[in-house]
């Protein structure tokens, strides 16, 4: 949408060095960028290309004004700022209100006639969609669920049943939320499946990735707190409660029961155990497992850099020998 | 359900300290159980949580039944109990027989007349679908398919071809059946796709979770056996056989061809490489990858718990020096 | 397909020992094949079984020749050539051009008159689908796409949308391709998703296993050149590159920005962190993450054999003690 650069630095609050008549109309990277396009410098990896760029204009801090050779938006977080000012040069598709023909809609159901329920859309018995919500192809939204005002579901996402959804949250082709978590009891005659009965609770402004799967209670709900952002592949298991504005990168799992505190951070591949506490403000590596409560506000880790196969067979050989070498060192000490 | 103490009691043959007459029409936790709902006692870390609750009747043993305020249900395994009782007062939707005017099934399909078929339900060629059978909206059931009586198909389930599955199983949303195995021949001019011909063979109470991958044989077929309960995200590769009754929690992935033995269970992200046997009743831990046979029953482990990075970056250090600290003592040595 | 041996000889310029006119209209393993399958004999360790096969014909290397019962195609890669010969003997389903009636078709899209579009598929607005393309089942094309010539998208499978893809690829149920990459900026009020305005293009000869998912650029594109293989469940984040005939193993996680060279090989659980480097002819062990760039070729391994509960335990207070012991050998060096 084009825009100009004074609107932009009025609507965002932003001092703005240049003609606040220019307009942009797309962003793109400092290297690439063309006379419509606004860019960023966030990173002090990518200054050397600010004064090469051709830009309309570019957010950055005060302290790189000086080089930057066409208009600049001036503020603390050019990366924040981006984030906000793309979301206007570069809208989502407006939600055109109307349900497709081919979406097939429970009697009990209320739609809001804002809604968009594109193609082959499935809506349960007694589940409420609400005002300027799209939902995309494929979806099937199953009994017992609410979903707030503005949400959006890309296409093909599960929500199974008994989830209800705050405003804005956003998510992704292939999601599942609400399947039954994985509850057996071990008997003489195999598994029996423990009923998986209660629900998913999910706040406002969340966004689910890809693939992530969020299990409903066995007996309780499950719960995502407002603002937190799941990467794709994740597990979140029954009846774990993650805190507001915890964010997870991809194929982090966390298992059931587990209570994760407000704004902590998981790297790919993290995960914890089930029936453990994590507090505020945990950072957890890449690949790293939290196996017990974790009190303290950090970051933790677990995981080895890689090797090259024969320095780390060697590596591997000395640490199994390990019980070896105290033997020895006791030996010498005696 | 509303049902009474005395019915549950004589059908699962369950001593019953109370009045028979009473009834209870769910469950809950001990904590918030009210007049009419059932829960359990099976951890001694609730048992603090008994003398207070208002449930109208708990599942529990034998020694915790004088300390409990309510009616009582005295068995040995009180989880189990819970499982099978929980399965009657709070059943499943009952399937309702007939085929959505949405379902696509091939001329040459057969459908039972019991089963239920929803909304945008694909059934390929040659297949057939059993008794009792639920198959929730979007779900596709390709070509040469058998599905048993009784089993559930939640929805945007995919079983992709030549997939054979008995009664009583249960797929959740996301789970692709019988897709190709991961069969490439390296050439000179890069890959060559190995044809993937095989099926996948599925026993009778088998549970699968959300978005988990079960992938056809190559040649032969991918076995799952009796009993076995997949949680979400996990990855059964080709040719892999699993072993009547073994559980493997979220994201655990076996690699092709891999024997996997009955009983066994899989923590959370734990693994295997392919091609290797592994005995009846392993267990593995957490992050615990398996890269050869087990031969013996019994737990297998192969993971770090997390530190703070601090201590951990202290303590990788310390590891990569092992090979200078074997030289050190060497020395002393001589 | 029935073919006699003569023509398979002919059409791969492979060597054969034995009656040309006999025919194959199967694939079999060497212990199972009977007098109309074709089999092979590539590893070692099956070669016990070439005796007493019954195949019709066993690809193999001439020093296994002496051995074989039955005809024989001489070849030095039995595997690659068996790949090749199954495929003409087993081939895939022929696409039926046509669209079915339920599938909803965005009235600016191109759909070539050849390809094949299943029941209940969606095909978003100005996109366009080459001849002899399939798309199987629930499948969903968004917006803005380019799907080239003999494409397979299996069922189910989201294309989200800005996603250019080559010819001959193939796409397993649940994949989603093109989804927005995990971009947030974390502000005072929480986390400020950053749109993500990039595409994905995907070369030729690329499969993509079930339920993978590749995000889409945060401005630039995500890429992956022709001839990648990539297995179920792996995660290729927001602008990585992958290079060519580079295959990875289920349940790799490539994280944003990462530049994959070519024909490296990732085992499975394997991955990488974001914004590295990776160098041609890479081999990434499983369950190892790679954290810095990699400039020389070779294997990487960074991961722990599984070992007995009770000896792990013991291994990881001998590690912990790792420092104690340090101490104890310089106090003896002193």
């Amino acid at each position: 949408m084009p825009i100009s650069l004074g609107e932009l630095a009025t609507r965002f609050g932003c001092e703005l060095i240049g003609d606040p008549d220019n307009v942009v109309d797309s962003v793109a990277a400092l290297q690439n960028a063309t006379s419509r396009s606004l860019t960023f410098l966030s990173s002090a990896a990518f200054v050397t290309q600010l004064p090469a760029t051709r830009a309309a204009a570019v957010i950055l801090r005060s302290h790189d004004a000086a080089d930057c050779p066409v208009a600049a938006f001036i503020c603390d977080d050019p990366y924040a700022m981006y984030a906000r000012m793309a979301a206007v040069v570069c809208p989502e598709d407006a939600v055109e209100a109307g349900v497709h023909a081919s979406a097939v809609i429970s009697p009990s159901a209320e739609i809001a006639t804002s809604a968009q329920l594109a193609a082959n859309v499935v809506i349960g018995e007694r589940s409420s969609i609400g005002e300027n919500v799209f939902v995309g192809p494929g979806t099937v939204v199953g009994d017992d669920c609410v979903i707030g005002d503005d949400c959006r579901f890309v296409a093909n996402v599960t929500i199974v049943r008994n989830v209800t959804i705050g405003t804005r949250c956003i998510f992704h082709s292939g999601a599942v939320i609400g399947a039954d978590g994985f509850g057996n009891a071990m008997t003489p005659d195999g598994w029996v499946k423990v009923p998986q009965l209660g629900g998913v609770r999910i706040g406002s402004d969340v966004e689910i990735g890809s693939n992530t799967t969020v299990d409903r209670g066995a007996i309780g709900d499950t719960v995502i707190e407002d603002g937190v952002r799941i990467d794709n592949l994740c597990m979140i298991a029954h009846n774990v409660r993650i805190g507001e504005h915890t964010a997870m990168a991809a194929m982090t799992g966390i298992a059931g029961s587990a209570i994760i505190g407000k704004r902590c951070m998981f790297a790919g591949k993290a995960g914890t155990v089930g029936h453990i506490k994590v507090c505020d403000d945990v950072v957890v590596a890449a690949k790293t497992f939290l196996s017990k409560d974790v009190n303290e506000p950090g970051t933790y880790v677990a995981s080895f850099p890689a090797d090259t196969a024969r320095s780390w067979a060697k590596q591997l050989a000395r640490f199994r020998r390990l019980g070896n070498l105290i033997d020895r060192v006791k030996k010498l000490e005696e």
